[in-house]
């Protein structure tokens, strides 16, 4: 049996019930190598592997649910930009026969509305800026897309150290509506969401791009941004994003 | 002090150790009638109050914070379609000075995603057709963009027994695009996902389109959807949508 376990931003006090009954009756934990710290704790034998090594490590876990409880850890959501999918493809392929289970987790969209205030409060759209996997024309299409139909937008792996391109046409495109439409967007920008060192700024399109070089120093592929919609506000310093109740019942 | 639990679909199961602790120190929990079961086992003081009710619920529940720990608790992710930004929104214009803290939680396309495979395994829109708070002209905007740029598509409350149109325009636009684009697009049914009665459906929008009847007398607004990107397929009955490591790696 494999579990394909989301355990949200690491911190214990993410997991879900079910996950930490997953991990503590497993047999063996499989992971990527940075989040075995989360993990340890449930004094199991752990295997890891790194960051490309996702084939390797999903088939080892495969293998080894051959004959055992093995949970494979996702970081956030198992099922949002997690191995998943890719669990279910190579047992498949390679006729491995094992029974999946997966278990929701706190994807980092959800753990950074809550952190900002509540800027995911209306429909949205989450978009993975990493161009590793997929083509840079297909994400954009997705980024113009949210904006040019007023979804709040989180965006996951906005920038990389190699990798800035996406983030300055994501941020030109966002700019563009902004001036168009006369809405400075509202932009929460959340580091390491629910970890120890977790951090945020929330600022607006316009001071992100009158201070690029700043804001391009600060954020990582730790980072995750929130582009609120139209409506989206600051009240008491959080970015809020209103579902309609006050307008509709006042 | 003022905490908005997410509870996820309400099961213990799915509650986050964080969220546990809250309901567990709090001196009142406040609710929709409709949750009072999730959170009777706490054995705190509960206030509830219906829907449409929801001002009222949440002005009560900053009164009594302003003197006391108070829970207000919603389903699924407290920021996504919650109360988190009313709290907001009701604190700052009431003057009642609390301190809010939320608290994320399991939002129903994370659910579902895991119950049917791993649809939301690349990026993706969180949809509501509710027309209730949202003109139906920019949710049917969201649907379209969402579907044109190829994102995994989650949509919430997608019919009431006196609210079909928002349904039947959206399955309208789904199956153009299908047609449009010779894609016969793999859509998830949930109803009551991740709850004791929890079930799913897993079919094509030609076959919805084919038995709209049937489907119309099944979907309800406990009901969640989900419509794969043009990538998404059928792995031993699972609905999944490939990250893109097999194609790369391999």
């Amino acid at each position: 049996m494999l579990y394909v376990v989301g355990i949200g931003p690491g911190n214990e006090d993410y997991f879900t019930k079910e996950a930490e009954n997953a991990l503590n009756s497993t047999d063996l934990i499989v992971c990527y190598t940075g989040y075995k710290k989360y993990v340890e704790r449930f004094d199991k034998e752990i295997y890891v592997s790194g960051m490309t090594k996702e084939l390797e490590r999903v088939e080892y876990a495969l293998n080894e649910a051959e004959n055992k409880d093995v949970a494979l850890v996702s970081n956030g959501d198992a099922t949002i930009y997690g191995l998943a999918s890719l669990a279910y493809e190579l047992n498949e392929k390679n006729l491995h026969n094992v029974t999946i289970k997966v278990l929701s987790g706190l994807t980092s969209a959800s753990v950074c509305s809550s952190i900002l205030g509540a800027p995911l409060n209306h429909d949205f759209a989450v978009v993975s800026l990493s161009n590793l996997l997929t083509p840079l024309e297909t994400i954009l299409k997705r980024i113009n897309c949210a904006v040019e139909s007023d979804m709040v937008l989180a965006i996951y792996n906005p920038l990389g150290k190699k990798r800035k391109e996406p983030f300055l046409k994501t941020v030109e495109i966002i700019s563009n509506y902004s001036k168009d439409r006369n809405i400075d967007y509202i932009v929460g920008i959340v580091k390491n969401a629910g970890r120890n060192d977790s951090e945020y700024k929330i600022t607006t399109i316009n001071n992100l791009v009158n201070n690029l070089d700043e804001f391009m120093q600060y954020i990582d592929m730790s980072t995750t941004l929130v582009i609120g919609n139209s409506n989206t506000k600051i009240i008491d310093g959080m970015m809020i994003t209103p579902r309609g109740y006050m307008s509709k019942y006042e």
